[in-house]
């Protein structure tokens, strides 16, 4: 092996150790192996959310790349020095931030072995057991959910794997677009309407705004405290029967079951109705909530969803399957394969003239495709269905600690109900002003956010509703117990006896 | 760790071992290294294509998630079962069909780094070092291209890392659509027209589509064998005249350095000088091709790229880096961030608002994504330039050889000129009809094919340009040597000295 890193030049093609020799690969790959499983060891001790500044890397890396090979050696240490500092370290178990993205083992292994066979899987024949396994996976997956049976491959619909929920949207939209268009005429793109909440991710604008609707017709439907910032029904219906009045074509909604700020819950059941009455494509993006629906305490989130027209969730977010992993289904693939599909003759084959096979290339935006399914049958095979339960369990109860936490301090509120791992909160220090002006609030907690997060010990962000600025609190990173969550409190209180003591001086 | 194999049940949450435990991290990784260390040990003993029937699968996988976590052992098990056989090995020194899907040691090591720290890096605040090392690294790489200043950092453009070239065509084309419809009113969308060649691949086609491109506005140019099915400027100018003589819009520019058919190149400087003369927006589309590009002597391959808009390669084909690492330059990635950027509340950031940093979900289509640039540094830095170049010119030398292997069987002809690593090459029965009626010939290398296919021992795929069906082969899997292509041409020249003696009985 030692020839790939004598000198090398051009004229000189001597020949150096076949990047994929099977033996240097061993030694490496345990190399690296070591160095996560130490990485995971310890970080609980590197400051959560990194503390470089702009620019930083640029200074510890060479202008160009190298000509000649570099050791693994070297380039681990490098990453220990210069990458590992500037990294959130998702996977510590002070994280709190944004929503988890918890990874595993279990789903670490089946990336690996993703990675490894390295296929490119974009229909059937390009290797088969990648589109299998995937059908097989969201079939289970379904069931776990209690999706109905026209989600499932089962019952004529299906499941398939995207990357993230933006693509997941983007991908339905197109096909609710494409649809609408063949009854209307492909001139009237202008006309089309896309509906959210005001709470609703802002994948679904982006997707909208891409997919070539109006801007103007795209449509955030206020939401209200009253309500917990789910999207109502009756608010929906005001704004479909407005759009209409002037000639609008209503298309597609996504109600969003656990919000990015809150976790709030839109009504499915209702909404699902308006929709249908006016013919629109519902899609129920859970992206965060949706793994908590496999426990069957949960799973009544997504009742309604057996009239929506589409359904996602993470797995990358709160199902400990690495980024990325979007789950997505279906009730009529072939409007999705109306939209997206290409047959040019160099991928022509027998297996799809039969019409034997699902080939993905055809649910989702790319032609290539990773094989993806492997990590999330990791997952469920490693773990089993009653352990990822409790998992998810433990999670909620965490947050339910924190919660309890908050409550017997009484100059701290929770802003909005709980359903899920996430607790949204605050510093009330000016109590007369609850009801009226926030101002001052909002400036607080968000000195308050920004002292504990440059601690480094935990790291939590934030969000407005509202018009109440709130930190969010969200336990789902894997190696997450309860004293994390106890000392993280512990944290949040320190800072605030300091800054409320600046305050009063 | 015996607790995560006990029963669990679901009112008996007693605490399993924690998914990220270090040290069953450790012993499984360690397991999962052994076990593709092997898999590259022994992957030119697997049939290339796999053998399997459609609906294999469903046969040896139980209906239902288990209950009941299972072990790794009995997990490798099913996959070298059940997995192994379904997969057509893309990694096989024997593989040369469709594009390579080259991996390597560096590529696989940065993919499982970037896997373990597992940040969801949608903007420079989620963790810094992944944006910085991507504008790091795709500067080093623009420079190894030669790209021009303007596509660089460092001289006002920049580049992002995609996870195919779908995405990246999806991504430009709208940042172009909404640069246009805001000088000629957004109500104009259904005026635009996007042209490529009748060789482009079928990504053009598709972003189309999803951008809301009126699919009677999409254009695939003719080519012609005489010019060696490259687009040619003279074509695409009537085109374009023709377009705006009835009132329509001329939009974007697909350009293809190496089309997927037989590697053909339009002519970029000419198509350059017509796009710019219409206002319209150039993509140059080197996905298979551009890696060889940083090889001074393939390099003139993308001479006129410095009036273009836009240029991308997927690493993940024929540059060592796994799968998905599509490069893509912009020259203005502002017109990126007008298209595609999302600024909700809860990602509000101080770095952000001072503008100090490059945001990626803005230059792309999610908001999520993986620290790909791990895996494209580790591959510079494993092999070094040098090294790298001299890969690549191993895979031209291999196919050249080839090239000449078929130049001794008078049965054979190569049917388009050979640029790179790709033979496209057919049987030649029919000699009188070379010029006329191909079908016969057609027919003949259709089941050329499937014979050679049907072995397991070799895998090509074909295309049909101008009419005649070509059987494709094309070098690029990491693990190929020279001998394999010379057992190679002797799998296919044995199968058809059978076909034609079949024929002449």
């Amino acid at each position: 092996m030692g020839s790939l890193y004598t000198d090398v030049t051009e004229n000189n093609p001597a020949s150096p150790l076949n990047p994929l020799d099977p033996e240097e690969f061993r030694r490496q790959g345990h190399m690296v192996i070591d160095f996560l499983a130490d990485y995971y060891s310890e970080v609980d001790k590197y400051p959560v959310r990194s503390q470089v500044e702009p620019g930083y890397l640029s200074k510890c890396i060479p202008e160009s790349a190298p000509n000649q090979p570099e050791s693994i050696e070297t380039i681990l240490k490098d990453i220990q020095s210069h990458i590992v500092p500037g990294i959130t370290h998702w996977q510590s178990p002070n994280y709190f931030a944004y929503f988890p993205s918890s990874g595993s083992t279990a789903g670490f292994l089946g990336e690996m072995l993703s990675t490894g066979f390295n296929i490119v899987g974009f229909n059937w024949m390009s290797s088969p057991a990648a589109t299998e396994l995937e059908s097989i996976v969201m079939d289970w997956l379904g069931n776990m959910l209690k999706l109905p049976q026209s989600f499932l491959f089962s019952g004529g619909g299906g499941g398939v794997l995207q990357g993230t929920t933006c693509e997941a949207i983007l991908c339905t939209l197109t096909a609710a677009r494409d649809k609408m268009l063949d009854q209307i005429g492909g001139d009237q793109i202008g006309k089309l309407v896309v509906y959210g909440s005001d709470q609703t991710h802002c994948a679904l604008q982006k997707a909208a705004q891409i997919a070539g609707i109006n801007p103007a017709n795209f449509r955030a439907v206020q939401t209200f405290k009253s309500e917990s910032f789910g999207l109502s029904p009756v608010e929906l219906l005001k704004q479909v029967e407005a759009d209409i009045a002037v000639g609008l074509v209503p298309l597609f909604l996504c109600a969003t079951v656990g919000t990015t700020s809150s976790t709030a819950v839109d009504l499915l059941p209702g909404l699902c109705k308006v929709a249908a009455k006016n013919g629109m494509w519902v899609h129920v993006d859970a992206a965060y909530a949706g793994s908590a629906c496999i426990c069957p305490e949960f799973r009544h989130f997504i009742d309604g969803v057996e009239d929506a027209d589409s359904f996602s969730f993470n797995a990358h977010k709160w199902f400990f399957t690495t980024l990325d992993c979007c789950c997505l289904w279906v009730k009529n693939p072939n409007s999705l394969v109306r939209a997206l599909s290409t047959n040019p003759e160099y991928l022509r084959n027998k297996a799809t003239e039969l019409k034997q096979v699902v080939d993905y290339k055809d649910w989702q935006i790319a032609l290539s495709r990773r094989f993806r399914s492997l990590k999330l049958w990791m997952v469920l095979r490693s773990y089993g269905v009653a352990n990822l339960r409790n998992f998810l369990r433990s999670h909620v109860r965490m947050a339910k600690v924190f919660e309890g936490l908050i409550s017997l301090d009484t100059r701290f509120e929770v802003v909005v109900p709980r359903y899920f791992a996430t607790v949204c909160f605050r510093l009330v220090y000016s109590s007369d002003e609850i009801d009226g002006d926030d101002e001052v609030n909002n400036e607080i907690n968000k000195r308050l956010l920004e002292k504990i997060n440059a601690s480094g010990k935990i790291y939590m962000t934030h969000a407005v509703i509202g018009g109440i600025y709130v930190i969010r609190f969200a336990v789902g990173a894997t190696l997450t117990e309860e004293f994390h969550v106890r000392d993280a409190w512990k944290v949040v209180q320190h800072h605030a006896n300091l800054l409320l003591s600046q305050i009063q001086d």
